[in-house]
């Protein structure tokens, strides 16, 4: 029998998506589970994007232009412009959601054996395109205690080689829902400068930056311009996960040429998608304002009540729909697995990502789980009330 | 500033989509271009597959499950028995188009600098998707005047090493139109069986074998259950290559565990897409029928008409919607370049591929092109008489 590689084997497997049979088990049991564990928000996609594809007069469905339409790559220069990123159509490749992002630029500038340096936790994803390109992420760990604030920059200098490509930051952040200010900023711009790195920054969430706080885009940082890339996506601002359409930006024109070849490799991104995000481009801000105002108050809702837990740790986030927790437990895994297996409350329980996936340091985030406040307050409150229980019971 | 990586220096440009500017400025120029260089069919999807989308009660637009819902496995399963291809859901993972079922196939099965065997001419992308996973590319070369047909055995078996992990074929062929007989098809499964490796078999082209002839199936050899892959898509099947669905087939247990995982890090297909191509399995036989009559007597076309062009030679495609041939040309790269920048017959002009991209031998495939017959019959005399018209003044 013919094996699989070694890189299969170091595959991992995702801590969001692994214990999705187990849910299912729940359900056919007719346990309700609350996903907690998922940043698939319960938000309507703006109706103007749904209403595009439901309209559409597509005869044939083909391919579109491996790098977007120009039509659609214009109109998001003119979104990124209204967001103090100053870009042209020619900065931006479309992608098959901020997935292909990511590989594409990790496929354009790294090569088996590189290293790339991201703070931890982070986007349990990261490990698998890291994984998948043979690529070794060096962790640099930020602290719940600090609310995940950047790691010092002497704590990034320790860990740069000769093999460190880029250092790749989440803002704000998943899992931990930082939102890192403008200083700390220029101190990632400093040092990808003096150390001639890519900073690639996933800014999925800028439109999730709450408390008066701004989004500062790693494109908007002057002489950065060589350096900086933004992974980015449609999935989270207009709630359309489903879409599968996100972009790279980068002045970077010998990186651009690249991550076209790469694009150009795979034909096309989805055409009935493309429809969507374009028209989801006239959404109008009344929708954003309404969408901030729900996620602060379901952030607010869940704060709070986590902290009625005896002994559950949490961070304060100022951004994204995450939070980080640390629970009175020694192996959150087999918590998290133990809910969906053998509890429920009156025919309730609900499903959290164990945030040892988040990590790439072995044994860190054992008693950490990542909360998701995508669905509403009421259903937030029911939710925290079943891990109080659940903590209770699995601790006796 | 940054460098790129070898392997971003290494990714091929594609042949198909290298010369679409030029096709871009002749039109800005006012010049009407025949598309012979993409396989981006003329024909209308499936009526049944455009409804469901524009009858979708989307309110959300959802990630899909990595691999794809059960229900839709379970459908396409159903396909694959009246195909001849006993498969369950279990043996299904759902990609983002075929291109990503490759993608996920060779980062299952290799690492970098391992080797996967090609008969050449091939795929110009199967050059991409080893380039992006460090994989090496060994090409069996098979003839035009073999009709591009299965090279012997012993050329396989000579090129076979210790870093050999797969032979990977495309049945029906793109670029060649090559279909393999079920004796040309017992000769792989001996070999892949000798030498332990997997047969990866490319068979988004099922539906399009002619003149009477049978597709056999990698998965319809019995005993190879632990080493055949299929490669599939909804592209060309139903005309829909702007969806971006494909899926990977296989019996091994192991080697689907992996490629599930590389489907988890990238969390889902696009949701649209999905409910085409689950729609889409409902289409009527006679679609088929008529579009393989259709693309029967554009074959014959297209054949009969380059036959009457002095010093071009071509193949006789048996299946698939291309067909390689060799002009009397040095440098078919020029060519296609010259005919989008210099020619216009009546201020018409033709775009082909330069086979070139189709090979990985150096210099080989110079003066051939690859055409594809996706337009109607008296576009496809146009545009031949077009290429002739070039020939002569090219030529003189």
């Amino acid at each position: 029998m013919p094996s699989i590689s070694k890189k299969g084997n170091q595959m991992p497997e995702s801590p969001i998506r692994k214990l999705v049979p187990f849910a299912e088990d729940a359900k056919k049991r007719g346990t309700k589970v609350y996903h907690l564990n998922i940043g698939q928000p319960d938000i309507k996609t703006p109706q103007i994007a749904l209403d595009a594809v439901k309209n559409n007069d597509i005869q044939t469905l083909a391919y579109a232009r491996s790098e977007g339409s120009e039509e659609y790559r214009i109109k998001l220069a003119n979104y990124y412009k209204n967001h103090n990123i100053n870009v042209s159509a020619n900065n931006i490749v479309i992608t098959t959601g901020g997935s292909e992002a990511l590989l594409f630029t990790i496929g354009s500038i790294t090569d088996p054996g590189d290293e790339i340096i991201i703070p931890e936790p982070f986007y349990a994803n990261y490990n698998g395109f890291s994984t998948a390109s043979g690529v070794t992420v060096v962790p640099v760990i930020s602290k719940l205690e600090d609310n995940f604030s950047l790691p010092k920059i002497e704590d990034f200098e320790k860990l740069i080689t000769k093999n460190t490509k880029a250092i790749l930051i989440c803002n704000p952040g998943n899992p931990t829902g930082y939102l890192y200010s403008e200083e700390e900023m220029k101190k990632l711009k400093q040092i990808v400068l003096k150390h001639d790195l890519f900073l690639i920054a996933d800014e999925v969430y800028r439109e999730f930056a709450y408390d008066g706080l701004k989004h500062t885009s790693v494109m908007a940082l002057d002489g950065l311009e060589e350096n900086s890339i933004i992974i980015d996506s449609v999935s989270k601002r207009y709630s359309m996960c489903g879409a599968r359409i996100g972009c790279i930006v980068s002045k970077n024109k010998q990186f651009m040429n690249t991550a076209i070849k790469f694009a150009q490799a795979r034909l096309s991104p989805p055409t009935y998608a493309l429809i969507a995000s374009e028209a989801a481009l006239d959404t109008p801000q009344s929708y954003f304002d309404d969408v901030k105002t729900e996620y602060v108050e379901r952030r607010n809702t869940l704060i709070t009540e986590l902290k009625k837990i005896e002994d559950v740790k949490v961070a304060n986030p100022k951004g994204a729909f995450y939070c980080v927790a640390e629970l009175p437990v020694e192996d959150s895994d087999h918590f998290a697995q133990w809910l969906l297996e053998k509890f429920n409350l009156n025919n309730e329980t609900i499903m959290v990502a164990p945030a040892s996936g988040f990590y790439s340091t072995p044994g860190e985030g054992k008693n950490q789980v990542r909360i998701a406040y995508v669905l509403n307050k009421k259903d937030l409150i029911k939710s925290v009330e079943i891990l109080g229980e659940a903590l209770k019971q699995y601790n006796s």
